[in-house]
């Protein structure tokens, strides 16, 4: 079939919407007519030239929400009908990861995803002229529609509006997530979250929900404060106005009782190695954890003292929120449709598939917190 | 009273073995006479002059056993006649580390402990010139008797030999415990200990203690080998002999299920910032825990790519093997006379107070595991 699609031809050029072909789903996998898809960060790292492992011309996208069309050969999972949200970190249920009951990081179909490809090792994607159009991320969202592997797609309930949900196939999941999974914060924890941005006010929601006491949010940039306030944000702290950033959290978390201080939890949302370090440092002595989930610049390093995590502090990091997409991420989509989590206020502007170069756009100007593009 | 002692005169130099004062317990307080001490690296980095932070002149030790000889007001824990471990890190069981049921370090005492006085401010210690001398670490076991707070003494069995059982006041806890309290290991996980020393050795006998199917020892020195195997290493790789200790580790731990490996668990014993990579590096993608042990030369630092830990590894450290003194203590004392644990082969040298410098000598020398002064 044809479909329309933003083709990224080549590193550090805007996307070219043009008509392309798609192959049809072959076993295990499934066509999904693409409804609403986010432009996310990770979109831009690739599009830019920026990771040194993007592959060039693809489709990217991978923030997605749609309807399944048609599936393939021993597909069971999900049927014609279905709304679905794309996984660009599959659940297989089946590899060493999933049964490990330790990680969401499942690894059935990661050396193939990484090539570009679907399992079998080819491409679904080619343009009119017949060249192969490498896949992205597994998912290819910035085309209308696309073709899945059944174990990357997670199936939702019908009333969710694709235009809002699609966020939850990366932001509010990697947000939300290393709160609730990877750090699992408990009730009257005390907690940092450095970088207001997108990933930024999902951790502070997702600490919300988890009932944290304190949330203290950092950021170089004022304006940010009162969209984190709205999603709970209880402190603020400007790096550029206090000495040294670490050492205002641990001031602010110290009370009559603990003259220790720090803070139980810290999550880096900002991708920036020198504010994962002052993320690590302005965690609580003798338990502290902190969670990297920011994509650092190729070949960037993080750096401490080993005392730090000798006397109690935990680094880690969270990829895709540390959830399992197909178990997990419908969850996600009920705690919207229930009101636990809010994801519409996040959704600053919606571009038709033609617009999505002004989405990224905004996205460099820091007008936006997300661009999501409905078909 | 008077009592004898090898007292650090200045940073470098042999410890000198003389009479000093000693003045008896205050409240809180218990005067423990020592019966033998062990000799560790943390009492040569303080000696040599490494340690930044290190006072002179001072009575170092912090390795013994011995007999509560008389309690000031107020002690309730322990009496004349009861047999001890002292603590360097205490238990008091009331402040916001104790109560916080997530770290051993407590903080009841800590800022009088650095700096080498009792918790009222003052030394109990003194030359017969009535000049002070420092405490070490709250400990002092080079002296013969010394004073310690009522909740820096672990009560054991008066059946355990105190030659022996000094070992568990700081070697054999570290490695042990930061097996069982740190890391948690499970039954059928894979481990990778770095630097095959007296921790090195209490680990691997921690890990075969938790059922560790791979104990994966890894030192640059092939001697070690036999001794490892002894407490339970069931694989041996040197550095110097293959081209990256971390993907050597990587490839053992790979199985036909498992194409990704890794260790589950690894730990390093070393302090050498290098070598704390390659541990973190070499644990598998997903899940894998790496525990830093060794103490770090001042100023060093570890670093690795974020993406290490942003896919599933978790960097920590480990401080007394993460247990609690009173609590834990008496556990593995209970270990070690039921035969659960083994610390008889690692005393390869038991020395007079007279001979201590020896015991120095032969750590630099590489030619003991650990070196015990028995009074």
């Amino acid at each position: 079939m044809r479909t329309k699609a933003a083709v990224a031809l080549e590193a550090g050029k805007p996307l070219e919407i043009m008509d392309v072909n798609l192959e049809g789903p072959k076993a295990g996998e499934v066509l999904v007519e693409i409804k609403a898809t986010g432009i996310c960060h990770t979109d831009e790292f690739t599009r830019s030239g920026g990771d040194p492992e993007g592959l060039f011309p693809a489709i990217l996208g991978h923030e997605g929400a749609g309807v399944v069309m048609e599936v393939g050969a021993g597909v069971t999972s999900v049927k014609p009908g279905d709304h679905v949200i794309p996984l660009y970190t599959p659940e297989c249920r089946a590899c060493p990861s999933c049964l490990s009951r330790k990680t969401n990081l499942c690894t059935a179909i990661r050396s193939t995803q990484g090539q570009g490809l679907m399992p079998d090792g080819t491409s679904r994607f080619s343009t009119l002229d017949g060249d192969p159009l490498f896949h992205y991320m597994g998912c290819s969202t910035f085309a209308n529609h696309t073709v899945l592997p059944e174990i990357a797609v997670a199936k939702i309930r019908e009333d969710a509006p694709f235009d809002k949900v699609c966020y939850i196939g990366c932001g509010v999941t990697t947000g939300v997530g290393a709160v609730i999974n990877t750090a699992k914060v408990e009730i009257g924890a005390k907690a940092a979250v450095f970088g207001l941005g997108g990933i930024g006010l999902n951790v502070i929601q997702g600490l919300r929900m988890a009932g944290a006491d304190m949330i203290i949010g950092v950021d170089i940039n004022p304006e940010k404060k009162a969209k984190a306030e709205y999603f709970g944000m209880t402190h603020f702290v400007n790096p550029n106005e206090v000495e040294n950033v670490a050492q205002e959290i641990v001031e602010l978390t110290k009370t009559k009782a603990d003259r220790i201080g720090g803070a139980d939890y810290s999550f880096d949302c900002t991708g920036n190695v020198e504010v994962m370090r002052a993320a690590l440092e302005c965690t609580h002595r003798g338990w502290g954890e902190s969670v990297i989930i920011g994509v650092a610049p190729a070949g960037a390093e993080i750096s401490t003292r080993p005392f730090q995590l000798v006397t109690g502090r935990v680094w880690k990091g969270s990829a895709f929120g540390g959830a399992r997409g197909r178990t997990d991420v419908p969850q996600i989509v009920e705690w919207y449709m229930d009101g636990k989590i809010e994801i519409d206020p996040m959704i600053t502007h919606t571009l038709s598939l033609d617009q999505i170069n002004t989405g990224f756009d905004l996205m460099h100007a820091g007008e936006s917190i997300r661009s999501v593009v409905v078909y």
